[in-house]
Formats: structure tokens, C-alpha cells, sequence
């Protein structure tokens, strides 16, 4: 065996991606009127894009995800991408087929440029001067990404949660770009449940004494609040039956019942998740993209949600889980409803599952069998 | 118009009651091993207790409710009691017919013994000092307090929420004693999801400097974090429904949408209810009665569900409200249908609401009619 087949093995076998990014030179005009620029996007690509330049998959990310959605950069790397097992060779977005992307948005903290960003004005990180981003500004940045890549045809884009909101935004904005989009666990606008969620978070680093109105240094975020906040989106993301299959009334075992401070094993989970996460996100990032969540609605600058839909000609698929009580099922089923009294060409899909929110990351084999039956009908189509 | 006339209307209208209280020497055995007393036990009652001493109905309140449930205790009070369109003439607890008392459950700060009080053996305040309590020991208080008025027979224990938890309690300890029970959205035992929310209160209260693990000067309660505690509830008792309806995503009239601190109306209302919240509730009763919350098993001490419900010998009738996500209708039925293969007599009503598990407090209304049916069957059989 020579090195062309060890490499051939290591391609299918560890599939070693390179994080990439690129400088935007231009000034991107935000929906709040404000201009945010230079722009730094992280990116990562998977497959080849084809000689046409007309096999790209758009992948977008939900609110901490990032742009590393499959594979490892190293071979040492504990963890696969976020979405390792839906991009690859032979997967439902084959990677032997298509040219695969996904960006990092502005206003995160994983490469993108967002509120720990050097401020060029200042020469100083932005923290809270950083402008209030909106998903549709998140979808702007990624059209100069791909502008400058030459790209101007996407086979889809495919995302979760915040994602799908990405991915609905495309197809409404870029009609004569976008083939296809499939919004998974999403949502036409964010409801007043969500955003009281939201709102707990919030308040829960706004407590911290370390937040210190965002000006906290890098190296001390404000732990204890942000660990909290992290919990109230976990709590959101999992279901009553999820909690009740991991955890049920499990009392930890370590401490008593009758301990003023005894736990559940369901609260030390929480805990423990919560106070790994600050080390991993930058908290202003987080808030700001709460905020671009909370700010989402598909009708935002139009009439109402028929005028926004009337734009999305392209066939859509959707998905939404009967466990999920953060984005639920009625929310995709009013967008849904609307794309149907319009004619527009939709499909939809309930997906029983007891995961919550995280379904789409959870259990991506309930509907991936829809998704590769959407592409190969879009395929014959084109 | 004599001077009879005026303070009858003024019976009916105002229907002025006074807060009482007693004090019980004997000390109390917790279901921790631990000793309490000795204990006071603030109470009111409506109506008047008949020469057979047969017509009381005790009524058991929520988390942060206490023992004013009906009337008011001047005619300047602002707000009568927290149940008061149940408890009065010719209303469903009619205190033409009935004797009713309402009792704050020891643990809390609304004239029972709890954190906040003076423990006899130091002098001081209990604080952390003061013992777990169980739903189990608030019903054995409130035992003892009937057995010091001479009361040994109840037409029936009626509440929602940990109220319910208590009716339950009562059937199933003192079945000798209790001619009914009518349990409103309650559950056989907390959910790892309830457990989880209250996880978030807590944390929120620990995380707040003032706190000072329970040792806070009374008024210098912990208020940020227990405002933010009260929110995490807040949500819990509210519906995706009646938030929708209330707030919508109306954004704050006097904040812009691109404002980092801008807010949407039902953030603004969390803050504004949380904020008033802890001039009204010890911070250290709400943490001990979270805890008896989450504590709550039917089946604590039994083999089981079963061989718990096999003692609840009388009729008992339940409610559960469509749109409570902390207690979903789903943990009133696991009881429910527990009881039917049981064969005990059990009468149960899925109540079509908005207004989440806050339902009870919120339109009677819809679960009236089935109580006064029930009472008055019950009257014809004993």
C-alpha cells in the first residue's frame, strides 16, 4: 500500500478540515442603519465546488454554533464538527456531490467579527458599541462571502433554529440565488415565550457584578451570571420527556436528601454544562445574538408575513419537532400555511421526537431521508 | 335603615375577616428525623363551624400564596384574598354552608414558622438553620392545628398547585378524617423539568453577593437575584398562549429596537413583577418551599404510586389545565388513571385554558360548576 492509499483513508476515515476566514473590505449597511466594517467571516468549505460553480450547499448555524460544522482540524481533535453527521462523503450532503460552506455569523465570537472584535475605529474591542445585528444582517455578510468566492447559485441552504431563520431570510432576499432552503425547528417570528426566555438570560448576567456593562476582560467573563444564562437555554433546548429519560427524580448520590443544598441530578447537569460554557463563548456574543433572535421576524420591513413569503418562489422543505415547546411546531405551521395559500411550492414535515429543540442535532435520521428525497427531486428539476 | 341593615350589606360586600394565629407546644417530627416547634400557625376561616362540627372545608395554598384566601382584612385593603371569588355566600364554598379555613404552611413567612422565625433554641432567626420541610409536614401541622380547634371531619381539602399536593397528602395520611379531596393542577410528583426551573430560581438567588448563604438582613433581601428567581416562576405559570395574548411582540414604546438595553413589553413586565416581589416574600421561605416542590413524591416512603393511592379511599376530583406546561395535564392523569385501575372513586376534568397552570387562580370559572356538582353529591351520600 503506498501513501496515495493511506491518504485516501485518512480522508474518508478522519475527513481533517482547515478553518479558514477572509477580510470583507467593505462596509456592511446594517438594518439598523449603522455601517459595521472591516468584516472578518470564518468559514469552512467540505467537497469540491464543481467546474459550473453551481454544486454549493449553504449550511448556517444556530445561536453558539459556529462555522465548523463537520469533520476535525486535527487528527488529536476530541470532537467532530456540530453537524459531523449529516456533511461527508456519501452523507445526505454529500460532500463527492456538493460544495459544502458554513460561516461563522457577524455578532459571534468564532471567528466572525462581533463584539470582542478589535474595533478599527478605537483600536479597542467593541463590547456594547457593537451595532445590534439582526438575522437578515447575518445573511448580508454571508451574501459578500460568497460574492467574493464567485459564487451566485446555492443548490440550498440548510439550517437549525437560527439557522433556519438564516436560511429563510436567503430565500426571500436572494430569490434569483437560492434553489431550495430548508428550514429545520424554526420559526416565522420569534414568540413572547422565547423572548421571556431570552430575557432571564439576560438578567442573569446583567446580575453578575463581573459583567460590568460588558466592559468585563476577556480572561474574567462574568461566570456565575453566564453559566446561568446558559441554563436557561439548555433547559429550552431539551424536553420534559428528554429531561425525564436522562434524569428522571435521580437524586445525586453524593449528596442528602435533606441537604439545604442536595441536588437533582437534572440541576448538577445543568450546573456543570452552565459553568463549562463561559470558556468556550464570549458573553457579550451572547447577548447579542439573543438580541438578533428576539428582533426575528420575517415580516420585519415588510407589510405583513404574506408579503415577505410571496418572495420565496423556491421549493422549501420544513421540519419541526413535536417536542420542542422553544420554536414549536405551530410556529413553523403558521409560515408554513402562508406558503400554502400563496401556491408557493412547500413541504413540510412534523417529526415525532422527544428531544426538544435539539432534535436537529439530536436525531438528524428522522429527516434526513426527506432531505435526500427534496435534493434528488431538485436535481431532476434543474 | 337601622344600623342591622348596613352591617349586614357590609358583610356581603366587604366581608371583613381577620388574620389569626395559634401556637402549637408539641414539636413537630419531621420526615427528615428532625424536630420543629415550638410552631405557630396563622390562619383565617370563613363561615361558621356547625354544632356537629362536620361543614369544614380546608383549603391549601400555593408556593407563595398564605392563609388570607377570601375577604378583606379592612375596608381599605386594596385586594381581598387570593381565592375570594371561591369562598363566600352562595358562592361554589359557600360560607353559608361551610366553615372554611385557609392556613399558611409552616416553611413559609406569612405568619408560620419558617426561616425568618425565631428560633427558641438561639434566639435568632432559623435562616439555613431551619429544618427541610416536606408537603408530608405541612399537612401534619395542619392537623395539629385541627385537632387543637376540635375539628376531626373535613367535607373536603381543596387547592392548587402545592395546594394540590397537600389535598393529596391529606387523603392518603388521614383518610379516617377526609370525606374528599379536590387536588387542581397538581401532579403525583414533580417533573425533572419543574425540578430545573426552580433550579434557575435558586441559582439566581445564590448568585446574587447579597444573598450571603441566607444571612441577609430582613431588609436587605437579596433583590436581584430573588426578582430574577420570581421571573423564572413567572414564566413557568404563564402560557405560550396567554403571553401572546397579553404582550405580542410589542416592543417597549419609550426604548428603540436597536437599543443593546432596549426591551420588549413582556420583559419589561418580568422585571417590573419580579422587582416587586421581594418586599412581599422572604427570600429563604421561597427557597425552602422550592424545595418541598421538588421533594414532592406521592410515593415518598411507599413502594410505589400503587400502594400510596390504595390508602386514598375517598371521592376525589381532579383538574388539569390544557396549557400548564410546569404541571402538564399528563402528571395529573398518570395519578388519575392509578386511581380508575385502583377502582377508587375519582371524578377528573381536562380543563380547555390559556392562562397556564396560573388557570386555577385565574378562571375558576371553568372548573366551578364541577365542584359545586361534586359538593353537592357528596352531601346527598353522607
Amino acid at each position: 500500500m503506498g501513501p496515495f492509499c493511506v491518504e485516501s483513508v485518512l480522508a474518508e476515515a478522519i475527513n481533517l478540515v482547515k478553518a479558514e476566514s477572509m477580510v470583507l473590505e467593505q462596509e456592511l449597511r446594517l438594518e439598523s442603519g449603522r455601517l459595521l466594517g472591516p468584516l472578518t467571516i470564518a468559514y469552512e468549505t467540505y467537497g469540491e465546488l464543481n467546474a459550473e460553480r453551481s454544486n454549493t450547499i449553504l449550511v448556517t448555524h444556530a445561536w453558539t454554533g459556529d462555522a465548523h460544522a463537520a469533520g476535525r482540524h486535527s487528527e488529536e481533535d476530541r470532537k467532530p464538527g456540530w453537524w459531523d453527521n449529516m456533511i461527508g462523503p456519501g452523507l445526505v450532503l454529500d460532500t463527492d456531490k456538493y460544495h459544502v460552506i458554513c460561516s461563522n455569523v457577524i455578532g459571534s465570537c468564532k471567528g466572525s467579527t462581533g463584539p470582542a472584535s478589535i474595533n478599527p475605529q478605537t483600536g479597542r474591542a467593541y463590547r456594547l458599541n457593537f451595532p445590534i445585528v439582526m438575522v437578515r444582517d447575518m445573511v448580508r455578510a454571508q451574501k459578500m462571502m460568497l460574492d467574493v468566492m464567485g459564487i451566485n447559485s446555492l443548490v440550498t441552504v440548510i439550517g437549525g433554529s437560527m439557522g433556519a431563520m438564516q436560511a429563510l431570510e436567503w430565500g426571500i432576499h436572494y430569490p434569483e440565488m437560492v434553489r431550495s432552503i430548508i428550514p429545520i425547528a424554526g420559526t416565522g417570528r420569534t414568540s413572547p415565550m422565547a423572548i421571556a426566555l431570552n430575557a432571564l438570560a439576560r438578567q442573569a448576567i446583567y446580575n453578575d457584578p463581573l459583567w460590568k456593562k460588558g466592559n468585563y476582560r476577556p480572561e474574567h467573563q462574568p461566570a456565575s451570571g453566564f453559566a446561568l444564562a446558559r441554563a436557561v437555554g439548555h433547559i429550552s433546548f431539551l424536553s420534559e420527556e428528554s429531561m425525564a429519560m436522562k434524569f428522571g427524580r435521580r437524586f445525586s448520590a453524593r449528596d442528602g436528601l435533606f441537604d439545604f443544598f442536595g441536588q437533582f441530578e437534572v440541576e448538577r447537569y445543568l450546573e456543570y454544562n452552565g459553568n463549562s460554557f463561559p470558556a468556550r463563548f464570549d458573553c457579550n456574543s451572547f447577548l447579542y445574538l439573543a438580541k438578533a433572535l428576539d428582533l426575528y421576524d420575517v415580516a420585519w420591513d415588510f407589510a405583513g408575513m404574506e408579503e415577505a413569503l410571496e418572495r420565496l418562489s423556491c421549493p422549501s422543505l420544513w421540519f419541526a419537532f413535536s417536542s420542542d415547546w422553544l420554536y414549536r411546531p405551530e410556529q413553523t405551521e403558521e409560515v408554513v400555511e402562508v406558503l400554502q395559500q400563496l401556491n408557493q411550492p412547500v413541504e413540510y414535515h412534523l417529526i415525532e421526537s422527544d428531544y426538544g429543540h435539539d432534535s436537529f442535532l439530536v436525531e438528524p435520521e428522522k429527516f434526513i431521508p426527506y432531505v435526500v428525497a427534496f435534493l434528488d427531486k431538485l436535481a431532476t428539476v434543474s
